[in-house]
């Protein structure tokens, strides 16, 4: 259930447009304001991930997107830098395998949906097989369009049988993604990650961002809402996602589960 | 490479008895420098763990085995508490389902052993198939003896095709189960973790530790060692193996790989 008060949330049902969605925004008072937040919403999300765990019922999904360099691994870092990888799990969706291209494009991210007490972190999704799929024109139209349905109604799975989902587009600005790709090739430290293609893609930026905000109409719905995050600042980024994840586990009114079991029940 | 110093290798090929290996020393001068010790090998195994995400060719693997209570969970807290989930994983192993049983017992653990860049973290493994199996007599003496050839040979297959394997026994006395079995009935906060089916391993307790016995002397070979680890103490136990976990890691040689481009060969 979305919380309709969130400024970034993409009302389901509502007119949805990028141009309205900044950014950057001065959501803290400061930057390291907005570390604290984070950390603090990342501490509260440990504990809350552990009764989760416990519980071994509930489940959580959280996906992220954005354009290269959007932050995608910062973000899952911030959030789960104080929880252990007990119950938390990150699937990274790159091209598709032949194996997987063998099969309707949902197959592969049914595999990898979180189980009973579980967390799982898409970092991209099956939300590419509208992003660049749609932009290079990978499939035809008409199959791109009836992704959007055929998403929704899997989710809307997903929701029905006990998963929570988050979905979080970080929205940075062309500018930013510059910066952030001259750093990468400058820091030695970051140089691994730079790939000459996604030069490519920023060049079809506008026709990105047309795909991303058609995805967001599309697919933002009761059951799966997006969030659209301003992540030109990274500590105002992870601030805003951490308390919308530390919001929804809150939600899910998690508690360490009691068996019944007694200490005079048993000889020890 | 098993380093042939620890005292808490088992030395592939010598002889192994799991009386002469303690369940608690004091291998730190307090248990607060033990506490120090793990924090400080976590940060480390942070930064090498990204290391290894960024290089995305190694591959670690660390089993945990160890009788109920023994600290399979907590262990996994004290090393990656550091570690963001990127690239670590938890695989727990619990009694196998009816398509995992119709397969040979290796299968299921195939499926989720580390890709190149990951870490994997086994909680329980394929020796419970030569530890609970063998005590209750769940298949028979010829099929468990198989075992530990198919075992080793697994593993070796795993060591040649780049994975590090590193396997530990956490090895506490009876009179610290009992205790942490009465600590789970007694603290709501930790009873969900209670079952009432650990008691009747705990009545087969001299069975168990045999099984572990032969487990450690078959298995324990120079390309996938055993450490047997004093785990009476948490704290201590947590300490030892991150010790060892991260010297596996620095042996790694890793480092950010430098995909060679330049700043200058690009107009962003």
């Amino acid at each position: 259930m979305p919380h309709p008060d969130s400024p970034f949330l993409a009302v389901p049902g509502q007119p949805f447009d990028l141009s309205d969605r900044p950014t950057a925004m001065d959501a803290f008072e400061s930057r390291s304001e907005a570390k604290a937040v984070a950390r603090s919403c990342g501490e509260d999300i440990a504990e809350l991930a552990h009764k989760l765990y416990a519980l071994s019922e509930p489940k959580l999904l959280i996906v992220l997107q954005g354009i290269d360099t959007a932050g995608k691994n910062g973000t899952t870092k911030a959030l789960f830098r104080q929880t252990p990888p007990l119950n938390v799990r990150v699937a990274p969706f790159k091209a598709p395998t032949k194996p997987e291209l063998a099969h309707d494009f949902l197959w592969r991210v049914h595999k990898v949906v979180p189980g009973q007490g579980e967390i799982a972190v898409f970092n991209r999704s099956h939300y590419e097989d509208v992003l660049v799929v749609k932009v290079r024109e990978i499939a035809d139209a008409e199959t791109v369009e009836q992704r959007y349905g055929q998403i929704n109604d899997f989710e809307r799975l997903l929701a029905e049988t006990g998963t929570t989902i988050l979905k979080f587009m970080l929205h940075i600005s062309r500018d930013v993604q510059g910066e952030r790709l001259r750093a990468r090739l400058e820091d030695p430290g970051k140089r691994w990650k730079f790939n000459p293609g996604d030069l490519d893609d920023r060049a079809l930026w506008d026709d990105y961002m047309d795909a991303y905000e058609t995805m967001v109409r599309r697919t933002s719905t009761e059951h799966a809402p997006w969030y659209v995050i301003p992540s030109d600042d990274k500590k105002t980024r992870n601030a805003l996602i951490a308390q919308i994840v530390h919001q929804a586990l809150e939600d899910m009114d998690l508690h360490y589960p009691d068996p019944g079991y007694r200490p005079d029940d048993y000889d020890i």
